[in-house]
């Protein structure tokens, strides 16, 4: 019946490594510094905060690191995720390429999110945390840390941004049918919140503030983060070894790897498993991330130590950063909207071992619509600048097999679809005057080494 | 690591056949009658609507009908679907039964329909139907068609009950991102929805009409319908064919199987293929099925001859019924909102074959929230009602291995979630009253045989 168009893999096939790309990088990474001493940080800075267990693996030296067969029995309920052959796309851009993704929409939460949020809440709750805090945006994280808490019985507090509290009542209704509580940030819960008080639409970097200050506050609750630090990107390579076995499956090997990057785990996920080989010679994959034009951090981003969060409160990271204060227009990739960018990604970035592409809004979402109406999946707006991505690669035509991170659909970006579709949807650039705002506004800081 | 918990089957697994139950049906299924002449309705008088590949089907009996390669190849975009072992909703029930669920929700629209939606759309292709015309009220089946016509290159056009396009601007998004065309209805396209300009937030009755009077009127442009006719059943049957397989992989055979009805047709898709051996004598298994107390058509409905749709336009079938101008309460069970049921299905109530069991809408909430707790998966409120079936099953303890159907993912519907979650859902009833009346609007007609 015609070529196959999913690659199952059975249960017994979810990894039972993670892949830790840290010792196989170019040169040795510069460390994190503490925001006060601006001296490395060191595992007891992270403590207040975080599990032992996650602390070890922001900083292991180690190849491959074991999944605690918990954390595969939760992996169980969704994964390994498909991976599909696009035949019905390559049909309709007449293109002899072969292209496939990786589809990590079919989680509960719609996402590649709950791959570390399942690990974060099992190593806390081995450590006898009872509660974790964490911030949300649009809430796909939120969401998905939800789900974890639930699974491994932690209570789990949200602090979602105002804004997005207002007008995204669906993803906190997600939030709260796994039952966790929500709190419109700024809240008058924390000593944060109160004091941004006036800043009624609240921020991202308010939000992680009074998450933080919660865990930092009480005995039993951690801190739990989505993206960015090394411990998260190792809990998402299940993704990219699923991928390898799934394209040997297929019979074949990637000569480009696509993905979509805002914070970096979802695009380290697919791709650091590959990526080993490429450091160690083993192949010579291409890699391409794809990113907003209105936040284009890997693009038009300065290489240098910089803050996580608007506030200045996390350590300083060594990253591509459009400054720590930038607040990137409103694009519908609320998931793409970060100043800095993962500090291994960014490092692979300044190798030259990852090409990052920008795009604007309606170009994404006119390739998103393309994917939607020949491969059926609703693509979020996240994974539509990997699809315009994967429309380049084609119409460049060098790739004669293409592989592409689709990490989750759009069910909950459907008001975004419908301003594409009627033509309203807004195309926001960074600017010339942002760029030099960004320069003015980084830390005083060591230069990188 | 532990027992599985999904139950996945290959491409090459997807049925070929579609299993047809009218021939080992108990007794002779009485014809639908013209609404006209109240006569046996011939092939013929469908045919402005319907192309002669599904009149046949509507029609066979012939106990199995072969799968074209081409909606096979369709079919691949989602199926073979997962059956999951919910062994986390046991230990939260404390039970020893063995519960399993079919979870159709994989398929790009998030429901069962799709399944016959592609077999509706290949056949019109066939015999050169360049246009589509149908109804939706919540959205699923016209997403679900829309995305069928897509697929093998049909316009669509969706009739959209007037409130829903109002209110649910989430499914309109997603059938336009596909490429279909929605007006909401009453139109002033038809002169059936010009006749009813004054009842503004529309009703399926009249969306019907719009969508039939549209099928009708057209030389290039038919009908199709999601639910309760014969070969919309028919197309379902893959459902439980694949589920007699993945149980066959557990190891195990379902004591009673279990399926909420609105129309009859994703409860017809799981259990017919087991009915048929149940009813040539193979098995003992037994059936349920679960509806909303607010429209209880299998519980309180009459048996007789009544019209499908409220002006009374289409056939009088054989079915269970609350009248045909019952309004159900605004349920957010959408797709169960129908007076009537499947004729097939509502002779197999009549001969004892199937249980049915009315379920009010605040329990059928408080099983899904239990279920997505334990599971992760957010159900649709259709399959919560199977699911509060379930808990009663596992609570009465005379079952040792239940299986269900989970018909579709609930990301449209957090809403109702958000009105449960914080105790403003209402709970309608179906009242004597309703009772009362239901019984006066029957139509005249001949008792059924």
């Amino acid at each position: 019946m015609g070529q196959p168009v999913k690659y199952l893999l059975p249960e017994s096939d979810i990894p039972t490594h993670w892949v830790n790309l840290l010792p196989d990088l170019p040169g040795t990474p510069s460390p994190p510094l503490h925001p006060g001493t601006k001296e490395p940080l060191g595992p007891e800075d992270l403590a207040p905060i975080f599990p032992m267990g996650l602390i070890q693996q922001e900083v292991s030296t180690e190849p491959e690191i074991e999944i605690p067969e918990e954390v595969r029995e939760a992996y169980k309920l969704w994964r390994p995720t498909p991976l599909y052959r696009a035949l019905r796309l390559e049909r309709v851009l007449d293109t002899p390429a072969h292209v496939y993704y990786k589809y990590e929409g079919v989680s509960p939460a719609g996402s590649h999110k709950p791959n570390t949020a399942v690990a974060q809440a099992y190593y806390n709750k081995e450590e006898g945390v009872r509660k974790l805090s964490t911030e949300t945006g649009a809430g796909q994280w939120g969401s998905a840390l939800a789900l974890a808490c639930r699974l491994f019985d932690l209570e789990c507090e949200v602090f979602m941004v105002g804004i997005s509290y207002d007008q995204k009542p669906y993803r906190r209704a997600m939030i709260e049918t796994w039952g966790a509580t929500v709190h419109r940030s700024p809240s008058d819960l924390t000593d944060a919140g109160r004091a941004q008080a006036e800043h009624e639409t609240g921020s991202l970097g308010i939000a992680i503030s009074e998450a933080v200050e919660t865990a930092a506050k009480a005995e039993d609750t951690n801190y739990s983060l989505g993206s960015v630090l090394n411990h998260v990107l190792l809990h998402q390579t299940v993704i990219g070894q699923e991928a390898i076995e799934q394209m040997g499956m297929a019979g074949e090997s990637p000569d480009v790897i696509i993905g979509c990057t805002g914070g970096g785990s979802n695009f380290a996920g697919l791709t650091f498993p590959f990526m080993r080989g490429t450091l160690r010679g083993e192949n010579q994959i291409r890699y391409v991330a794809a990113e907003p034009a209105a936040c284009p951090t890997l693009t038009r981003g300065t290489y240098a130590y910089d803050f996580g969060d608007t506030a200045g409160l996390t350590p300083l990271m060594p990253m591509y950063t459009l400054g720590h204060d930038f607040v990137p227009p409103p694009v519908h990739a609320g998931g793409l909207r970060y100043h800095g960018d993962a500090p291994m990604l960014c490092g692979l970035v300044k190798a030259g071992r990852i090409e990052a592409r920008a795009y604007k809004q309606n170009e994404t979402f006119d390739a998103a619509v393309k994917f939607a109406r020949a491969e059926g999946i609703i693509p979020a707006p996240e994974p539509a600048h990997a699809i315009r991505a994967v429309i380049d690669e084609v119409e460049r035509g060098d790739a004669k097999v293409i592989l592409f991170g689709l990490c989750g659909h759009g069910n909950f970006d459907l008001a975004a679809y419908d301003a594409y579709l009627s033509g309203t949807l807004e195309d926001p650039e960074f600017s010339e005057a942002d760029m030099d705002a960004a320069l003015a506004r980084l830390p005083e800081a060591p230069a990188i080494a």
